[in-house]
C-alpha cells in the first residue's frame, strides 16, 4: 500500500506538465451576485473536458505507467465522472481501457463513456459487484486498476487545480471543495498548503453521504450502510485510506449540506452564473450560500467540480426550485357544478398577470358537496406576493380555496 | 445622424481599453462534442458580467460622454440585456440612469436591472410606448439616450469581442453571430474584417423575427408587424440604419432558425457544454447544429451572446427537449374497471426500468366502453427504444394502448 509520503509537490508539478495539452485551465470567474459579505470566485471544473475534474487524476495516473503496463491495458470501475475521465485519457494515449459499471447505470453515462473510446462492461448488480468484477479482470489480463481517488498519482493530478487557483488569483483566503472519496480535496489541499499554508481549505459533503465528515468526527474510517443523495458523484460509503490521512492533515474543516440546499445552489448557479453544476459539483456553493462556513470578508474560491447531471434530474431540480420560490404554484378551488365557473376563475388569474399551465377537475373529494367539484390549477407566478394577490382576489369574488 | 464612417478600428481599440476593468475577457471554449465535421469553439458572452455582451457597448458609449452630459444623466429603453448593461455601466461611473420598460416586463428583469443600481420606470403599454416616454424624458432632463444598437460607440464596444477572438485563437475561418438589431455583429464584423478580411462572418436570426434577414433580401429596411419568438433578446421589428449599412458591407450571409431548433440548441449546450444560453444567445449554435451554414472542415467560433433566460421558459425548453428525445413520455391505456390493474401496469413499466412520474384516471372518454377507463401515465424513459419496449410488453400482456 502507498502512503501519504508518496505525494510531493514535485509530483503535482509533474502532473501539471503532463496535463498541459489535455486538460483545460478552467476559468476562475468572479461572481458579483454571490459576493457581498465576501468576495466569491468560482473555479469552473464543470467546464473541464468530460464535464468534471476527474480527467486530471486519471490522465496523470495513466501517463505514469510503464510501457509494459500500458500495453496490458487498464481497468476502472465507475458509473460516473471517473469513467469518462479514464476513457478519454486512455484514448488520448492509445491504451486499451475497460470500464466496469453496474448494469443499472444511466444510459447517458454509458454512452458518454463509450463516446470517448473505452469498452464498457455492464456487470449485473451493484457498484460493489462491478468493483469485484473489475479487480478479477485486472488479475486475468494483468491490467492496471485505476482507482478513482485512493492513489497518490490520481491525487497529484487533482492537485493541479490548486496550482491553477494560486496562479489565477492573488490573496486567496479560503477554498471550498466538494468531497466524495476525497481525492480532489486531498490533492488540492496538499498543493495549496505546501505553497501557502495560511489559505484555509474547507470540505463539503452531502449530509446523506457524509462518510468523510463522520470519519473525521470519530477519527476512524467509518462505512455508511446506505447513501441517499442525488449528488451521485460524491455518494461514497467509505473514505480512502490515503485521502483520509491527507484530509486529517491538510483540510481545516468539513461541513455538510442538505438535499434541498444542493438543489437551491444548482438553481442559483443557473440563474446567476449561467452554468450547470451537478449535485456533487454544487455542494461547495450550497455550503457558502447557506452560511455553513465562517467566510465573512474573505476572498473565497468555490470549486464547482462537475456538471454531469442527468437532464431528468435537472428538470426536477428546477421545478422544485420554482415551487419553493413561489414561481410555480398549485391552487385548489371548490366550485359549484355550473357552467361558466372556469371562465370566471381563469379571468381573475389572467387579470393578476399569472399564467395557467395545468387544469384538473375532480368530483371525488369526500370533503366537498355532491353538487360541487374541486378545480386544481397549476399556475406560473412571479413570486409569493403575486400568488397571495391571486388567492385574495379569488376569495373576495366568493371562490372557496381548498 | 451618424454614418458608418464614424466607426474606426481605432475606436474599437479605445473601447477595449475602456472596458479593461469592467468586462471580462470571456473564455473561448473548444467543444469536442460539437466538433467533428469542423472544429467548434464557443465564445461565451453568456458568462459575461450581467449575463450578456450588452455591457460592452453600453459602458463604452457612456464613457465617451462629456462631464456635462454625464452630470445630466442617461436614459435607456429596454426590458432585457441592454437594461442590465446600461444599469451596471452607469453605476460603475457614478452616473444617474433611468431605464424605461413596458409595465408587463418580467419581474426578474426589473429586479436584475434595479440590482445594478439604475432607476426603473415602468411605462403603461408596449415597448414602443416605453420608447416614446424615454425620448420625452431625455428632452425634459437634457439626459443622453443610450440606444441599444444603432450608435457607433455602442457598435465599437461590441466590436471588442472580435479583437478578443483573434487574440484567443489563431486560424479562425468563420464566426457565427446572433442578430437582433445588429449592433453585435456589425461591430464584430467590422473589427474582424478590418484585421483579417478572409474570415467569414455569418449572422443568424430567429425565423419568427427575421427583420435583418428580410431587409437584406429586399435591400431595404423592412418593418415586421409582429415578432413571435421566445428568443426575446433578438425580437426586433426593424433593423438599425447604421447596423444595416455595416452588415451589408461586412457580413457574408445571414441565416434563420426555427423555435424548435433554438430549443434543441439550448438543451445541447446544457447537456454537452454545461452552460446556460438564452434563446437569443443560442441561435448561432442552432444554425450550426442544424447545418444551415457551409462550415465543413473549418475552424468555427460560435458566439453565445447571452444567458438571461427566464427559469420558467428554461424549464419548458428542457421538458420539450426531453419529450422530443424520448426521455419523457405519455402512455394512454384503456383498462377494464377492476382492481389490480394499476399494479399490473406499473409492474411492467418498473420491470422495463422506467419511472412513473404522473398518473391520471379518466372515465369520460366517449371512445371507451362504459365499464372501462383510460389510464394516462407520464413516464421517464431512457430513449425511444425503451419506450417501444414498454409499449410492446404492455401489448403482449393484453393491455390496450390508446
Amino acid at each position: 500500500m502507498t502512503s501519504k509520503n508518496d505525494l510531493s509537490l514535485d509530483r503535482v508539478y509533474q502532473a501539471a506538465f503532463a496535463l498541459k495539452d489535455v486538460a483545460r485551465m478552467t476559468d476562475l470567474i468572479y461572481s458579483p451576485h454571490f459576493s457581498g459579505k465576501n468576495q466569491v470566485y468560482f473555479k469552473t471544473e464543470n467546464l473541464q473536458v468530460t464535464g468534471s475534474f476527474k480527467l486530471r487524476g486519471a490522465y496523470y495516473k495513466i501517463s505514469t505507467l510503464s510501457e509494459k503496463e500500458k500495453e496490458a491495458g487498464i481497468v476502472a470501475c465507475s458509473a460516473g465522472n471517473h469513467a469518462q475521465g479514464v476513457s478519454l485519457a486512455a484514448e488520448r494515449m492509445g491504451i486499451k481501457a475497460t470500464i466496469c459499471m453496474p448494469d443499472g447505470a444511466p444510459i447517458s453515462k454509458v454512452e458518454a463513456t463509450k463516446s470517448y473510446g473505452a469498452k464498457v462492461k455492464l456487470v449485473k448488480g451493484t457498484y460493489d459487484d462491478a468493483y469485484t468484477y473489475a479487480k478479477k479482470l485486472c488479475d486475468e489480463e494483468h491490467a492496471t486498476f485505476i482507482h478513482p481517488f485512493d492513489d497518490p498519482d490520481v491525487i497529484a493530478g487533482q492537485g493541479t487545480i490548486g496550482l491553477e487557483i494560486l496562479e489565477q488569483l492573488e490573496n486567496v483566503d479560503a477554498i471550498v471543495v466538494p468531497i466524495g472519496g476525497g481525492g480532489l480535496i486531498a490533492g488540492l489541499a496538499y498543493a495549496v498548503k505546501s505553497l501557502k499554508p495560511d489559505i484555509k481549505i474547507y470540505g463539503v459533503q452531502a449530509r446523506e453521504a457524509a462518510s468523510m465528515a463522520d470519519s473525521l468526527k470519530y477519527d476512524e474510517q467509518i462505512t455508511l450502510l446506505t447513501v441517499n443523495t442525488f449528488a451521485d458523484g460524491i455518494a461514497v460509503k467509505h473514505p480512502g485510506d490515503l485521502t483520509f490521512e491527507l484530509i486529517k492533515e491538510y483540510v481545516d474543516e468539513v461541513f455538510t449540506v442538505s438535499e434541498d440546499e444542493i438543489a437551491a445552489a444548482i438553481l442559483a448557479l443557473i440563474e446567476k452564473q449561467k452554468i450547470i453544476a451537478e449535485g456533487a459539483g454544487a455542494v461547495s456553493v450550497a455550503a457558502m450560500m447557506f452560511d455553513k462556513i465562517p467566510l465573512e470578508g474573505k476572498n473565497v474560491v468555490c470549486l464547482v467540480s462537475g456538471g454531469n447531471i442527468d437532464v431528468n434530474i435537472l428538470s426536477r431540480v428546477i421545478t422544485r426550485g420554482l415551487v419553493t420560490s413561489g414561481r410555480n404554484s398549485t391552487l385548489q378551488i371548490a366550485l359549484e357544478d355550473k357552467p361558466g365557473q372556469l371562465v370566471d376563475v381563469s379571468s381573475i388569474i389572467a387579470g393578476c398577470g399569472a399564467n395557467v399551465i395545468g387544469v384538473h377537475y375532480g368530483h371525488s373529494d369526500p370533503n366537498t358537496a355532491v353538487t360541487s367539484c374541486v378545480l386544481t390549477l397549476e399556475i406560473e407566478t412571479r413570486d409569493f406576493e403575486q400568488l397571495g394577490e391571486i388567492r385574495k382576489t379569488l376569495t373576495e369574488k366568493g371562490f372557496k380555496l381548498v
